[in-house]
């Protein structure tokens, strides 16, 4: 056995609550290196009489160099000490907070400590995010309802998008489309900024407490938000506080008077004049982006302002969580009070942070929900489009990730194909609709809430931004029906079954070298089989089942041929099939 | 090179603030294994003209299996993406969030990130911490000044304690003695804890905000604050928050009117009425103890209560701080809320946790700044004292130590030998003072506080409570002032010289086998080398020192002689020889 490989260390995702009464340990070893791991656990006060008990592992991820293992236990007094013994044919290997031994410590004082479950330190994700579909909305370019609101320098619908033009998108343009959503079947929306800004994305806020006048007033809002709640639609809007515009009246203050503005505080600069110098400006920005000056997020006005905005849309107008934008560089601290305003307005509200990377430090229940799950998007697109990974390496990522985080991080995860800071799904497959399906199938068969990119469900192309920020086309003949008929079938099969939410996940087929994938997808007693086909010829995948069980394609163009005890699925190049087991 | 040995995840004791403009990055590789490693950085805003930068890592730390490498790199803007380049020989292997490469990634979209270093979120324990020699009282057996305030069934001072006997210590005592203090030359006392209560030991508070009326008034301990204030000795409290007693007047509220009590919620009942079935309690208590009723610290109520007498005793009191009796037990996030209101109160208060393993969710700035370092504790009785450690397994258990946490809480760390839930140094060693030296020489000589349990110093012994709470001794024929004049003369050097406080350490011999050690400290270009003997026979350890330079034995028994480029070391049984170099 190898002990180099082998890693637990107390809290994060190693051991953590999953529920009130529900501890997870896992430990990870070398890949294919240790037959059996136990769990020996107990109460630390009464190891005698309550403890220890023996609780067998399971190997619930891998990746390219490791297995990792999991164990749920129920400690009745909340408190767990606890040891792991590694077994390999006659191998016997003992893992304490000490290291290894080669035989059963005499002390369990040694032993790794869960020291007490807590309430107020369990991370719980609102119930509701397992059964969302997200649809994300970028309001200059979904739908003019209203033309008296546009901005003077309006251009006509459906031109080409430049970082700076406008083309009159508000939110009765949403209201007025709501049957488009609740045809396709999503119940929940992610809004980019909404408050008054100078730009057409609206990340350069001028004032947090109001809707753009060029989208509508906050009235307008609030009748948006009912009108989805009666549709049973959530709303999430997007927080832009680790930077304002800079037109916000605070930094105007700052630029105008300097260090004897009362709100010189209020931001990070570095040297007075506010300028830029060599391209750079003389305080923090996000990026060196000169409009967009970096907030103190440790100044108690500044904290006071945000809390303020923060509880105010949720409590006055409705909304029900918020996407944190440049989540990752605004402290902790922050986001501590941020999620206790929040959650204190509504305990059910989402909490989703804009992490591109790691993001362990936000998710371990006192900050963030979920975070846009770009390492997933990165997954799926290099396997189903780019074809830069083949299935084994995108299990061992997907395995990875798995592993990387709390399982209620994995199933509240923000699984996004595109958004507005990338070229959207279908030009990066070269508009080949197989491998964007394929791409799809893998979203919303997966844990984790699915989001659609407006417009990627009518065929809607563009590269990277500004490209991926077109005109939402209304006319019918400008939209691809058959692949909006494709998603909202996708969307009703997700919602209807809970194995396809937070059931479990297991790799079925998965080889090096080989582009076809099939995983399967578990929950009170229903399953499904996904096999997925990501060359440019057809292929068969045979697959394991019980004896006797029914087994039917409900989704995908593959088909499927029963033997005894296994499965045949036959995909045509960028196919797939989603299969009903039972 | 061997890909599964290699451990780097952003933040925790991996990628941290050091100080508000430094971050240190760590990576783990096989002990022995590799032979360089380059920290690859930039700012990943402007990778381009700001980075990449290449920084060589150096080994900071070793354990049996790992070597630990470490950078300290100053980004200009705050903002750090970084990857790892490691070398063995020919071999290149480049490491990022994706894994391993065999040529350098050509995006550094995939590089880690230390996003943004906000002030907010570092960890800044008080720095007087690092200058500090504590000196632990168990306030009902120091000293007795007060006699009319003695319990009624109070002892004749120096009998044989029990777990419910009492001797009349008090606060008029400790006053009293002050000059016994002074002369040993510590500069902080921590008190066990001093508010009413029933037990001896006193951690079944009755009331929070009134000293026990054994040992005497809140304004008797404002005047021992003071007193100690101006001999430049600060004082801790003990906070018993995880329970209170049972005789406290909520719990007693409780127990008469149960689930109608207004303070049901302040406690965990399972099942009324309250009481004790088949040996457990029907509410949550520490352990097992009835007569501890855990606080349900979620209750605001409690968080309320809790947090005004945090305060109180820091701003009304003047005391320096917290040491917090099972923390571990309650949730981070009261101790989140309890750091803001201490800091808040006092800046430069020192909150330290009893914690006895693992502690690094607890050590990320938003919580303690140190905790009890038991396992300190453990590597040197197991080295000096009962010689279960040979010299190389003493060092790879404080490299693994150094290396498990940030640098600030190694040099915060809270060293202790004993305490008032130990049995005595002097008894662990058999009453051999020589053992009982060697343990302390390692105690005084490393990064953390070390600190002295009362009595210790002049030879008190005892086993496991209640024999380690005996009466201190004040006749000086029942003191050993020969060990009193080892500890002062220990502490006076210590106090001297940065080197032995906060200064790199270093292991200069470490063998399998070999029960001697000798390691280096250093800082402002003072250098010490500590070179110990825990074996029954006469040793010598030969040292690489530089040319030219001088070295004298500046404490210990032990003598070296100087060579070229080397210094030998002869060590008596059990002996030691702090030698300064240059």
């Amino acid at each position: 056995m190898l002990k180099e490989a082998v890693y637990h260390r107390p809290k994060n995702n190693w051991s953590y609550a999953y529920d009130r009464h529900t501890v997870h340990i896992r430990l990870r070893t070398k890949r294919g290196d240790v037959q059996r791991v136990q769990l020996i656990h107990g109460d630390k006060y009464n190891w005698q009489t309550v403890g220890a008990e023996l609780t067998e592992m399971n190997v619930f991820a891998q990746d390219a160099l490791f297995d990792y293992w999991q164990a749920a236990v129920k400690p009745p007094f909340r408190r767990l000490k606890y040891g792991f013994k590694l077994i390999d044919g006659d191998d016997q290997l003992w893992l304490d907070e000490q290291g290894f031994h080669e035989s059963e410590p005499k002390s369990m004082n040694l032993y790794f400590e869960f020291p007490f479950l807590n309430a107020a330190d369990v991370f719980e994700p609102p119930a509701w995010v397992k059964d969302a579909v997200f649809y994300q909305i970028f309001p200059e370019r979904f739908a003019n309802g209203d033309p008296s609101l546009d901005p003077v320098n309006v251009e006509p619908w459906g031109g080409e998008p430049t970082t700076s033009n406008f083309f009159g998108g508000d939110l009765q343009g949403v209201i007025d489309h709501l049957d488009h959503l609740t045809a396709l079947g999503i119940n929940a929306i992610y809004f980019n900024p909404l408050f008054e800004a100078l730009t057409n994305h609206k990340y350069d806020t001028i004032d947090y407490l109001k809707v753009d006048p060029h989208f509508g007033t906050n009235e307008q809002l609030k009748k948006l938000v009912d009108a989805c709640h009666a549709r049973g639609i959530r709303v999430l809007l997007d927080a832009v506080f680790n930077h304002s515009g800079n037109e916000w009246p605070p930094f105007v203050d700052v630029r105008e008077k300097g260090a004897e503005s009362p709100y010189a505080d209020w931001f990070h600069v570095r040297e007075y004049p506010i300028g830029v110098k060599d391209g750079i400006p003389t305080y923090d920005a996000f990026a060196f982006v000169q409009h967009m000056p970096k907030l103190n997020t440790e100044n108690e006005k500044v904290q006071a302002h945000l809390l303020e905005v923060a509880r105010y849309w949720i409590e006055e107008i409705g909304v029900d969580g918020w996407r944190l934008d440049v989540a990752n560089e605004v402290d902790h601290r922050f986001w501590r009070s941020f999620r206790d305003v929040v959650k204190r307005a509504n305990p059910e509200a989402y909490i989703l942070g804009e992490i591109w990377h790691d993001s362990l430090p936000w998710l371990a229940g006192d900050q963030f929900d979920a975070v846009m799950n770009y390492p997933f998007t990165e997954a799926v697109l290099d396997f189903a489009v780019r074809g830069t990974r083949d299935g084994k390496q995108f299990a061992d990522l997907v395995g990875y990730l798995q592993a990387a985080y709390p399982q209620q991080a994995t199933e509240a995860a923000f699984n996004l194909l595109g958004s507005h800071d990338t070229p959207r799904l279908l030009t990066l497959c070269n508009d080949d609709k197989r491998l964007m399906k394929l791409a799809t199938a893998i979203q919303f068969t997966f844990s984790g809430t699915p989001c659609i990119y407006y417009g990627d469900e009518i065929g809607l192309s563009g590269g990277q931004d500004p490209g991926c920020r077109k005109c939402m086309p209304w006319e019918e003949d400008k939209q691809d029906l058959e692949l909006f008929a494709f998603f909202s079938g996708l969307v009703s099969l997700r919602k209807n079954h809970r194995a396809l939410k937070d059931g479990t996940y297991a790799v079925l087929h998965a080889e090096d070298g080989d582009r076809t994938l099939a995983y399967a997808r578990e929950a009170d007693g229903e399953k499904f089989i996904v096999a997925l086909n990501a060359s440019k010829r057809k292929e068969t995948v045979t697959l394991p089942i019980g004896i006797d069980v029914a087994a039917n394609v409900v989704f995908g163009d593959g088909t499927i041929e029963k033997g005894k005890r296994k499965l045949k699925a036959s995909l045509p190049p960028y196919g797939f099939a989603i299969v009903r087991i039972g």
